[in-house]
């Protein structure tokens, strides 16, 4: 099973470091756990069943978007003003021409991702207005950072995917800011990526921009763009992320369609009910991207929040979103769609214990729900208002030991042992023996961060906590970072589309 | 479904404290989510296999219990000298007489715990020889540290258990201490609680001070203690262990049976085989529990580790003990017995972003490999060395999100909210309808130590980190600590017992 034998010292040790690189340094993983399904065959008709009631007599509002009005009138809904009701099973129906699997082709086809089936993206975190480090605290975002982020993303081998507006560059003019975001993607990473949605126009340019370097046909036919469009929960679609949703759609490229649900506020305050109008929404927005255009690949999102008792605030990391997650990815699996779940969340403002404990029991249910696109995997503090440079790369860590676990065990002759028992004995240990020799350098997932020295050791190098080590990492990795090559006839291209583009618009700040 | 009524201000918010905490305040938790089974059959079925070779053709040595050795014989294995085999099939026959679930008594009737089962008991870790404290650094454990700790579990409602040698205090002589930490869980906690093993004598102790607390009679017929034995892992049962194990049996108390692999150094380096050796190993002193008492109460006991690759230091709090625990998991339910996973593991040396990831990464592997009872729950940090006062708070945080978790969704028409939708309609708030307010109080867990406050609110509020706040809060409990009322009849009993016993003894420090 393991061709690796025995070597010593220096070079067993680098081909220890190439191997574990090359484990991770995947296009995407497939998992070999199955998914956490806790609710029961009843339990998810009833909510299906609910969230078709909600469709069919309180409906969705679909405000500034005519032409979305119109879909919906073809397609058999009912229409009143701008509330459309939906007869149970006309959504299912509807999408039965989206794709369950696809691929996001990133302009280095080594790191093209297949989103669906059994398949996990990791994406770093998206939308947040400031900044942190602990060198200098929070701040408003900037360009710089953007592009500091998607350096940080693409020197990791934990990721798969360059993500999108990963901090807000607010020095840059709100209508200009996709141009430079895109372009940034698409400059320093050479991994799939994600583009504007704040309004049609802009989406249209991010994905005229992808025509420019993946050429115009293959943009036609293949999907090499993700846009993330959230609902205006509860029940109510926007003009600017229907025309956007559309806009994605036309092109054949994949919408993320998402709700925004924070339990108590947009929606009700149990977590059976938040999962049912969730489900309604969704399946809504899904919905109108094959009436856009049938067959454009889409992703069913989920996003669920919890709130504070004490102060009204809302919360993250806590388990009853947790635990809605994974009955949101069951009932995703039974529309077939791929699904997003949102990955490492916290309200905490530092990147300290409570950071980590919401964190990692976020992401683990983004895992164990069995998203296919985690949004969100690495950065967010401050109850998604900030991006930390610190915690960016603790959870790249966390997602670098995803991959081990989403690979669960092996059980062959090999991983079993059979031979080392005898070998070994009883009250002998299994340092040196050969299944450990021939073993070892794949068997375990080693993190950059964690320290596992004993005390003494640790002490000696500085008592460091992990958010200080982490803020050593990223300088290191920001200081060595080398840009993948892009053909310099493309980058022109570029380049004078976003010249041509800022320059038929004045600077706008709202 | 729901009773509660909206109240307004200071009454609802007093209910609503009532509320939570009796929410929490309960003896144990009863899990409404199924466990999380990533094994095939066929995989089990290998594994199965292969336990029973390393049984059959390797066998585990029994050292120093003569006692042990004869009951091997006479139930039909190869015994040779110390060494004995075991055709497949034979312990899992012997194993047939064991209870798959059973009471362990508190003194106080209302705390008394179900382990087996759908049942989860959360018991503070166990065993360090230091402690730590941001204001004080690492130092060796003391009695006061030992009943400083016992009265932090004892005043949380996280807790189910009052555990063990929640750690060593090494003030007092090594042959006397057990009697003194017995009386402190005895004094200090109305909980479940469990006794030494450190020789055959001091677990006879623990259960003769129990027969005092409880009456003769009741603890021949009942469990009330538990003994947490380890196999000295690989293959061998040490005859400390061997005499403590039969001396819990013997009185019908429940022996907990855990088998400690480092995978490369006590075990394979690979999952699979650690997997299968655990398997063996643990069998077999479960086994051997009911060869001294057919019937007795046993728990089956599970604990792996990795070690980093980088340094040969163990590790914890990685995916693959992860991955392995919930195989372990699926093989115990198989053998019908109780089970015991290791909860909170960490390697890092303070309360930091690493602890808590590792820390709940390992805790929520314990929940999905749906162990019964999960020592260690609260307090590691430093490889399982060091007893933290503020790890424990933060863990025991951790642990009461963990009943919301387990308590995963209820799915009825109040849960559904089918009502809401209707009243508040698209595009409106759910924060003061009806519904919201009928269950509130019950939608969400409520930590103790998270800031979910706004950025700015943190920072006027002096800006601190949780493991700040978790030292916060230890001192404010340790404070308005109160005893439970104890029988001043039984104290005195148990105070005679101790004094009577010490002075038979020289002091020993070793």
């Amino acid at each position: 099973m393991n061709e690796h034998r025995a070597r010593s010292g220096r070079q067993a040790r680098q081909a220890e470091r190439a191997n574990k690189g090359a484990k991770l340094g995947r296009p995407y993983i497939t998992r070999n756990i199955p998914t956490y399904d806790i609710a029961g065959e009843e339990g998810l008709l009833r909510i299906e069943a609910a969230a078709d009631r909600i469709l069919a007599e309180t409906g969705i509002e679909f405000r500034d978007d005519p032409i979305a009005i119109d879909h919906w009138r073809r397609a058999g809904a009912s229409v009143d003003g701008l509330l459309v009701r939906f007869e149970p099973g006309m959504l299912r129906e509807i999408l039965k021409t989206a794709p369950s699997e696809f691929t996001q082709h990133a302009r280095n086809p080594a790191n093209s991702v297949r989103i669906g089936g059994k398949n996990v993206v990791f994406s770093p975190a998206y939308g947040s207005p400031f900044v942190m480090d602990l060198d200098r605290g929070r701040r408003f975002g900037t360009i710089e950072d953007f592009r500091n982020f998607i350096k940080l993303a693409q020197s990791s081998p934990n990721f798969h995917h360059s993500g999108g507006t990963i901090c807000e560059p607010t020095d840059i003019p709100v209508n200009k800011r996709h141009l430079d975001m895109v372009m940034a993607h698409m400059e320093l990473s050479d991994r799939p990526f994600m583009g504007s949605v704040t309004a049609e126009e802009r989406s249209e340019d991010s994905i005229e921009m992808c025509r420019i370097l993946f050429g115009r046909d293959f943009v036609d036919q293949n999907c090499v763009i993700l846009g993330n469009v959230n609902v205006n929960s509860p029940l109510v679609w926007d003009g600017t992320m229907t025309r956007s949703l559309r806009a994605y759609a036309r092109a054949n490229q994949a919408a993320v369609i998402v709700p925004f649900i924070l339990g108590g506020a947009m929606g009700p305050v149990t977590n059976a009910g938040a999962i049912a109008q969730s489900l309604a929404e969704t399946m809504a927005g899904c919905a109108l991207t094959q009436l856009e255009r049938p067959g454009a690949p889409v992703i069913f999102g989920n996003f669920l929040s919890s709130m504070s008792l004490r102060s009204g605030s809302p919360t993250f990391g806590t388990p009853e979103p947790a635990i809605g997650s994974m009955i949101i990815g069951q009932l995703c699996r039974r529309l077939n769609l791929p699904l997003r779940c949102s990955g490492n969340f916290t309200t905490s403002k530092l990147p300290d214990a409570q950071a980590m404990m919401e964190g990692t029991m976020s992401m683990l249910a983004a895992i164990h729900c069995g998203a296919n696109f985690i949004l969100h995997s690495a950065g967010f503090l401050d109850g998604l208002l900030s991006m930390s440079y610190e915690k960016f790369m603790l959870d790249a860590d966390l997602c670098g030991s995803l991959h081990s676990y989403l690979d669960g065990v092996v059980i062959d002759d090999n991983q079993l042992a059979v031979d080392a028992f005898a070998e070994v004995g009883p009250g002998n240990h299994f340092f040196g023996c050969a299944h450990t020799m021939a073993n070892y350098e794949t068997a375990f997932w080693d993190s950059e961060l964690s320290d596992n020295e004993p005390f003494e050791k640790w002490e000696a190098a500085g008592s460091t906590d992990a958010a200080t080590r982490a803020n050593s990492l990223w300088k290191k990795r920001l200081a060595e970072f080398q840009a993948p090559s892009l053909d310099a006839g493309l980058r022109d291209g570029l380049t004078d589309f976003i010249a041509e583009k800022k320059q038929t618009m004045e600077d706008a700040w709202y």
